[in-house]
Order: structure tokens, then C-alpha cells, then sequence
């Protein structure tokens, strides 16, 4: 990963933007299997009054139903720090490896990520940090509803 | 928690028995704030070809949107042991207490729950065992996409 973003990574932004522009919360991944995206999202809680829509539980969701193999040859991107709900998600399905856009606004469960033996990269980018800055100088109390805070 | 069992227990197994009636997998959860339910579900992955509607997390969706303090004063009643995606929700809110029908059939994240101070208490109920004994031997395949195994 060089000076040319990821395009999963983008298309992972831009579903964060999609949701953002929906009134909701700007996180977004995508699920990436042998090198295809097999399902991609973003946070639902507004948008559906969902309590468990996050950015990847969203694109799992969307990904639908699959064996064990397929997951364990995927790579999670999300342009948030994973939280307990999705890492746990992560764990659940054995996905090996999660490209992680930022951890300066929200770091979640990273450290048991790698603990578990997942891959975590971490890509401080700065158009990502920017998005939840924004977003959470606008709407905190939306934003902590969202952590359980 | 005495030869009658808690009417949230008992919930919870009638939400795992509809959803087996359904077609689907035999788990059940209850959300009880304050005395009250707040949301019951059951697992929906054959329902809805869902990959993160477990029974918790389905409890979840339908309690729908609450702030922290809720969940901080809520117990989760799910028929079985908490996979790590349920346990990740659990943990993402807060939930203080968890009680478990059983967990001789498959064993959860309860060390990572009770690790990060979550009350687990574990009832082995029969019935419950009975359930997901006779649903593994029924559809082996299925249970295994369920737990990404």
C-alpha cells in the first residue's frame, strides 16, 4: 500500500460517505474474498434504528450466507477500529486479516484481533480520520450511543 | 434460580423453538431491562439468510436503539453459550449480566466476558441441551456455517 489508496479501502470510504449522507454514522467496510468484494456497508443505525448495523457487521450481512472456507480466505476492510461487536463478528467467522483505515478517533478490540492471530493493519489515513472528526464534533451524543457510551 | 425457571429462560427457549419451527436454528435470546423485555429474537440465518442475526443479536435489533444507560442496567438471557460475535455485542453495551440455558453442546467467549467483568451465570438446563443435541444431529452442516466452523 503506497501512494495509491487501496481500492477496497475506497470503496470502504465510500460507503461511509453514503452513510453519512444518509443522515447516519460515517463508517464503512468491505468484505473482500480472493480478491472480489463478496459483500460491502456501512453503519445502519440511524438509517434502520439498528443497534447491531455496524460497518461490518453490515457488509457481512450483505455478503450473505457462506461456509466457513470463504471467510477464512477474506480480508475485512473498515475505515473505523474495529469494536468488541464486530471483532467478535471478525473472530466468528475466522477472517484472517483486517485493513483498518483509522484508530485515532475510536481504537477497539485491535489488541485482541491480533492476539487471536488476525492481521491487523492499521493505515492512519488521513481522509478517514477526518470523516469522524467531523462527525463526532456533530453529532457526540449519536456517536456515543453508538460505543455504548 | 430454584426448581421453577425464570420466565425470561423460558422466553428465550420459546424464541429457540419458533425459530426451529421456522426451518431455523434452535437459539433464543431475551433482553430484560428493569424487570421488563426490552427485545427477544432468535437466530434468523435461515430465515432471513442472515449472517449476524444470532439470537442476541437478533434481541438486540428488536429491543432497537437505547442509550448506554439501558443496557447498563439490562441482563441477557440466551439459550446458549455466546459466540464471539454475541459476546462482542454484549461487551460493545455494557450488558453486566448474562445468564446461559447451557454450554455442553458448544462453549463460548463466557472467559472473555467474565474476563472483562461480566457476571455469567450458566443454568445447563436439559432442555435446552436436548434442543441443540437433536438440531446438531439434524443438520450438522448448517450448525457448522453457523459457528464458522
Amino acid at each position: 500500500m503506497g501512494l495509491v489508496m487501496d481500492e477496497f479501502m475506497k470503496a470502504a470510504i465510500d460507503e461511509a460517505r453514503a452513510g453519512r449522507a444518509e443522515g447516519g454514522i460515517p463508517i464503512g467496510a468491505v468484505l473482500v474474498h480472493d480478491g472480489q468484494i463478496l459483500g460491502q456497508g456501512h453503519n445502519r443505525r440511524v438509517q434502520m434504528g439498528s443497534a447491531i448495523r455496524h460497518g461490518e457487521t453490515d457488509a457481512l450481512e450483505r455478503a450473505g450466507r457462506h461456509p466457513a472456507s470463504v471467510y477464512q480466505n477474506s480480508v475485512m476492510y473498515t475505515t473505523l477500529s474495529p469494536c468488541s461487536m464486530c471483532t467478535g463478528a471478525i473472530l466468528l467467522y475466522g477472517i484472517p486479516k483486517v485493513v483498518i483505515g483509522e484508530n485515532k478517533t475510536f481504537i477497539g478490540e485491535e489488541a485482541l484481533l491480533a492476539e487471536r492471530g488476525v492481521e491487523v493493519v492499521v493505515l492512519n489515513d488521513q481522509s478517514c480520520v477526518q470523516m469522524m472528526q467531523d462527525f463526532i464534533r456533530d453529532e457526540p451524543n449519536l456517536w456515543n450511543e453508538d460505543i455504548g457510551v
